[in-house]
């Protein structure tokens, strides 16, 4: 079975999840995951963002530590790790969040 | 004369931001300008970093919209934007420098 590993909370680094976060698709993506919750790949962004775009992204946000996947079966759920990132660095995805103005970034 | 153009307020955008200080020698640097205050090139860094990589990294952050550029003579004197940071994404530059723990970066 395909595993999804991620960081552990102490080795998350700022420079890396700003690194996840510069890229606009990302940051939309993020943006989303944070008001709907868990996602499977073919439910971000519409489906209208080609699934290995979306897996390429998907990749370099979960190894920053802002992400985590739940496999189930063939599919992945995404979710933020919001607590983790709250005890990590308190206040941070919030502020970061207030000021995305992203909404929708077809690539 | 050479110029340092820096981008108007309304056009400083979040993800470029994030990106600037996504690579921790930026990050040294932006969070040693927040204490300091204006610092000239060769003072950057304990003048421990080659002045051509600073330079490139100055580039980044200028353009960015994080820093401005001030020079007198040969020198180029540079600073955090901090009261436009502060008006255009308020709280996001004192929770990212909040959680900064780069102090020292030699590449």
């Amino acid at each position: 079975m395909r595993t999804y590993p991620t960081p552990p909370l102490d080795e998350v680094e700022l420079h890396r999840i700003l690194f996840a976060l510069s890229d606009p698709t990302r940051l939309a993506m993020v943006t989303e995951l944070n008001v709907t919750g868990e996602l499977s790949v073919g439910e971000q962004l519409a489906g209208e963002v080609p699934k290995s775009t979306l897996s390429h992204h998907n990749k370099i946000l979960r190894e920053s530590g802002l992400t985590a996947c739940r496999p189930e079966g063939t599919r992945c759920y995404i979710s933020l790790r919001k607590d983790d990132l709250e005890r990590r660095f308190p206040g941070l995805l919030d502020t970061l969040l207030s000021h995305s103005t992203v909404r929708h970034v077809t690539h």
